[in-house]
């Protein structure tokens, strides 16, 4: 049995609780957090506080907080035994002062509320001081997903800004694909099999292999139309920057 | 019975006529192309020649030839009396010239050589000047997939643009994820599941409200962090304008 509190109670906080909740080997005995109403979420299967003198004694305190409340919640579990965690893909190890039994316990995931997550899929990036502690982050780890690694905090910095391109910036995309297709009322819905399509392509080539259109083309014509149909000045910026990051890429200029 | 005779040997070409070659009430009766190593693809299957004045009669003729081959291919078939359609997706109806049976057979779909793609969820974009020629487009569209729309030339050529987007710059993103995690000796992979997760929140949730991360906080921190990080001009770039597209799209001004 590893037991655990959860300080925060936010998308990250919630979606862990639920499924540490589902599992027999792991008892969240409290979840603490400033925002009363955010902590009503949680008041039916453990308890709950908004004072951090409150803290019950655990094996782990994962704090699941926005990245500048990180160590000004972690100097609240300074005389703890436990081991201390946090759950950022940007803040290094060391952020941790004081605490000298401390780790990084990351879920690669966007969590949104009321989106079920099957964690099995999710990749937990584990990080920790010394052997014991990483022994108990990969025993939690391993038991919701399958899949679990030893990453670095540098390796992570690195992670969370690629996340920021695969899922922040390719939304963004997505967003302007919408606002194009409701100028000519038509439903967003008819680029979904193309948008799967370009994912699913990936099971098969890198990256690199799976470029098409007329940028890498440097299909000069195609481009010109496109930037004339663009009015909006930060969509027209953002065709031209790709296509010309696209058209170096497969050693042309534009 | 429908018969069809298709120009071209590329992608959308071999998909077309695989999909076609399956039904029972279309007859692909002969591909013509100038590349005679692309039309052994075709051989066993169909007619094929490289000499226009060759093409047999058909009820309808698919050119499906890269866009600026379209008129120089149209005009070999003035003297056909089958429907003339293209399949491109930025060509208007009009390129089509001294056909007076013309129109367009636009499958939204990114087609590689080698990738099987399940037609019954691909849309195709109909377009013809008269009834009758829309009525068979109709016919053979729906015989392949569950998915087809009339759609107008302006319509399709912003399709074709958001297009760009979602496949093309999309994946040009990826790769820009790639080469981070490659620098950190990290495999592609681990971002799968997050990349999976970005397009499937967008059967419940429009882009809009679906975008999460530094951009839309305007968390001028992270996302100086994350411009340090990147060392490469263009990405870095890449990275700078989409932030700041996003941040005003949410009311912030970088």
């Amino acid at each position: 049995m590893i037991s655990i509190v959860i300080l925060g109670t936010g998308n990250v906080a919630e979606h862990l609780f639920d499924v540490f909740s589902d599992h027999k080997e792991i008892c969240v005995r409290q979840v603490w957090g400033r925002n009363r109403s955010h902590l009503s979420y949680f008041r039916d299967r453990a308890a709950i506080s908004e004072d951090s003198s409150e803290l019950l004694a655990a094996d782990l305190y994962i704090i699941a907080v926005s990245d500048d409340a990180i160590p000004e919640v972690a100097r609240t579990l300074i005389d703890k035994k436990g081991l201390v965690v946090h759950t950022s893909g940007s803040v290094p190890l060391n952020a941790l002062v004081n605490n000298d039994k401390r780790g990084v316990f990351y879920p690669l995931q966007s969590f949104s509320k009321g989106r079920e997550i099957d964690f099995k899929s999710v990749p937990i990036c584990i990080e920790a001081e010394n052997k014991e502690d990483l022994e108990l982050l990969l025993q939690l780890a391993r038991s919701i997903s399958d899949d679990v690694r030893e990453i670095s905090s540098d390796q992570r910095k690195s992670l969370h800004l690629a996340a920021v391109f695969v899922n922040n910036f390719t939304n963004h995309l997505f967003q302007i694909a919408n606002e194009i297709c409701e100028e000519q009322r038509l439903p967003f819905g008819i680029l979904l099999p193309l948008v799967r399509e370009t994912v699913q392509k990936l099971d098969q080539l890198v990256p690199f292999d799976a470029q098409t259109g007329p940028a890498k083309r440097n299909d000069q014509e195609t481009i010109g139309i496109h930037l004339h149909q663009l009015k909006n000045k930060n969509y027209k910026d953002i065709y031209a920057l790709l296509s010309k990051s696209i058209s170096e890429k497969y050693g042309q200029k534009l």
